[in-house]
């Protein structure tokens, strides 16, 4: 199974012209066939080739299925240094299932600007290639004290590598089916502000174990609790 | 803190080339400084420099403090066609832990040849990056058959994208503290005879939940998984 997606896409069956390039030039597909087709806003369409135009498909919409995001997470993360690393840990968050990723600055980021528009190419090739029907939003760069004093998830956590009082591991303290945001800082950590700042807005400080993660591998092993918390 | 790996290091303190050069010219450290180093085999030892030697540092051992891994954890991966999703396994693999790393090649392999020694490299620099003091064993590629009828370890799961009688999630179905072992295939699957043949082996076949991951993520899933358990 291959997955188109055309944020547009709805029931009249006309697929955009990117997609219907993809389907009739890359996918090789022609009249008759059976393609999937979904908006990214968690509507799958069942359809058929109409009329096999690589310019703008026709097709037939024979079922819809609504496919929900099975939780929402948002995953605040200062990017590396290396932005290869963060376009990666990018990619693998949409594997696991991520709705909301925002690139945050902090008082020790060593980079506050990157390509916002690589980074959504790369999360919707992604969605496309594990069979999300739910697009990631993928933010601008945004001040980290803005995140935590506008989130409104329902469960908040900062993770940083202070010692300190943190009895609470993040796998054992995330509920279930619920909206969860977590903070995930720069290499060289946040500032005692920023988790004190945290701390006032009701955000639990965790802690992923004893293994020294590095920041995308930290934000990935969240990631995937979460995912693992929605499965039980 | 930064580690120190030397494979040869004793009680009588004296560094290797390679280490003793890092020591020195890239660390910048001297006479009196302590430092870390392990024999990669689960053994830490606290020093201080006695001699800043760039070609053979001499050390006096404060304190020696075994750290043994806290699993066993083999896991049997088939390369990916594109290398660098292999490479960043490997990698954050050795970040989650992993003792033992065997590139598998099977029946749908798109790839059967690696170089090993840049994988071994680049584990040693994620064991070095992430504290750890036992360097994990990564192994030239082997068939998979040979695996399946070798492998000694207490749990043994084929993970694979088959339907079927695939009742167990393997979040659920691994236990603490024993030796484990993770079959994971290439992007074309195992075949049905492989999966046959690891079923009559006292293999587990098991699945990592709902979502399509891709051979490198449900590799590193896994590795993230068994640390987990660990922890509890």
């Amino acid at each position: 199974m291959e997955l188109l997606i055309d944020t547009a896409f709805n029931a009249s069956g006309i697929l955009s012209p990117d997609e219907s390039h993809h389907c009739i030039k890359v996918m090789r597909h022609r009249e008759g066939d059976q393609v999937f087709v979904t908006d990214g806003n968690g509507t799958l369409y069942t359809c058929r080739i109409v009329k096999a135009d690589a310019r703008g498909c026709q097709l037939n919409v024979e079922s819809t299925e609504e496919r929900p995001q099975r939780h929402q997470l948002h995953m605040a993360v200062a990017p590396t240094k290396n932005i290869d690393r963060f376009e990666w840990f990018v990619e693998k968050a949409v594997e696991f299932g991520v709705s909301r990723i925002t690139p945050i600055v902090c008082r020790h980021s060593e980079r506050t600007n990157l390509r916002t528009e690589r980074l959504v190419r790369l999360a919707h090739a992604a969605a496309k290639q594990s069979l999300k029907c739910t697009l990631p939003q993928i933010d601008e760069p945004t001040a980290v004290a803005d995140i935590i004093k506008q989130s409104a998830a329902a469960q908040r956590f900062i993770l940083h590598c202070k010692d300190g009082d943190k009895p609470h591991l993040f796998n054992a303290a995330t509920a279930l089916g619920t909206s969860t945001v977590v903070l995930i800082g720069p290499e060289g950590d946040f500032s005692d502000d920023e988790i004190a700042m945290a701390a006032q807005n009701g955000f639990t400080a965790a802690s992923l174990g004893p293994e020294r993660l590095r920041t995308e591998t930290a934000a990935l092993a969240a990631c995937h609790i979460i995912n693992l918390r929605q499965e039980v």
